[in-house]
């Protein structure tokens, strides 16, 4: 097993550039998970792992979750602590990185049943609520989740550690534009999640196989979105308040959904 | 109106401990709250505004809203972009920060109603999840937060900005630990949120003064608290997922309670 000592050293810069570009993160195909749980989460779910990264105190602090992990990595490397510091994202990292393979579990929309549930999310901008949407979709049971294009990268560090690990096991599919997503997949009936003039969420029965759509924090769906889908759902609230959360809007419905 | 151009002085000091140390806050009885949007809401709320600071810029940029705030404020402070910073909680600060009395919107414990609904916090740590717990509960119109004196500031930066400004308007109540809150306010029926051994929480009416009550994010509740309340309640979750976030359980709750 190779100990690396140099913030030089290629593996390291490389992962340093995973935890903070997006867009390097498209080019190579992988993103990073930190933290003991977290690790073990993405080989239990059968994700590639391309390199291990630990330090000495994890590898004896950790000594039985390392070596499944290092049998199961491609490559495992010993770094010291001021090394790791620079590829971390936490301030008291726990000394376990993995790279990862960006993920392939994609829902199956060809085999959609009528008791599917889904929830797809327009431009959504903050991995907090990514993430917590990722983890409510998993306790939920939800069957997957369709991300726009435009939404914050689901395979930034906050929202990675943000899920809980539900990222490793929900699927979920990134398209293009929502609108066109949905016309091809014309079995799953759409609901627009918006503020007014809308069913309430309490008397729509979700009885068929259902998408409900969730847009921008600030700015809610694009009009298009909301002329496009079969049915327009409102959270009722009272009259003096800041509108919710987009997490936790989206939480609710996704509760009335599988309730 | 004076210019501050120095961080020595006094009143910049004084509002950096306001910022940093929970401590501090409670023995001057006095918290921050940052940005053109929460000032004003401190303001409409009612709430008593020690110290506007403004930059020059935000002075231009929201004239009439300094004018009314530098009106209703006791004193009102023009500073520099840097001395702002030093002040400042946010990456890019809109250059408006009040110096606020903590606030006394006590719950009517005394008045309670059929339909009167509240949640309760025992041990609840971080910020966000109480920023948004506030946020949702005026959402959905409770009529109060009970905190336990172990949860966090409700007076930090991050609450206060999480809460969109709730925390100005919703009443709450800091006590010393749930249990003997609950037996001083025996009009109402309790609630411990708990993952196992529970009703169901759909199959729970709330036709009855109420109050839920949530716990901290790693532990739950503790086993007295849960002992002493009249029902326990739990949100039914697929088997393989983590337990929810606890804000997105408490705003559940909140929402099966005034729905």
């Amino acid at each position: 097993m190779l100990t690396i000592t140099s913030k030089d050293n290629a593996n390291i810069k490389n992962t340093v550039k995973l935890k903070n570009s997006s867009k390097f993160r498209k080019k190579s195909g992988a993103f990073i998970a930190e933290g003991v749980r977290l690790c073990m989460d993405a080989m239990y779910s059968g994700a590639k792992i391309e390199i291990l990264f630990a330090t000495e105190n994890a590898v004896q602090k950790y000594e039985q979750d390392f070596e499944k992990l290092s049998n199961y990595a491609d490559k495992t490397f010993i770094v010291t602590a001021p090394i790791f510091a620079i590829m971390s994202d936490t301030e008291t990292p726990q000394g376990f990185l993995c790279v990862i393979k960006a993920l392939d579990k994609i829902p199956e929309f060809d085999t959609i049943k009528r008791n599917s549930k889904f929830i797809a999310l327009e431009n959504l901008q903050d991995p907090s609520n990514l993430g917590t949407i990722l983890r409510t979709a998993e306790a939920f049971a939800l069957d997957g989740i369709v991300l726009s294009a435009d939404c914050c990268d689901i395979y930034s560090p906050k929202v990675v550690r943000g899920s809980m690990g539900a990222v490793f096991r929900i699927p979920f599919l990134i398209c293009n534009n929502i609108v066109d997503f949905l016309r091809e997949n014309q079995s799953l009936v759409s609901y627009a999640a918006v503020v007014s003039d809308a069913e309430n969420i309490t008397e729509v029965s979700f009885n068929n196989p259902s998408i409900a759509v969730i847009g921008n924090e600030g700015n809610g769906l694009r009009k298009e979105t909301i002329d496009y889908c079969n049915h327009r759902i409102t959270i009722p609230m009272s009259g003096k308040a800041e509108s919710l959360n987009a997490s936790t809007a989206a939480s609710i419905i996704m509760w009335e959904m599988v309730k």
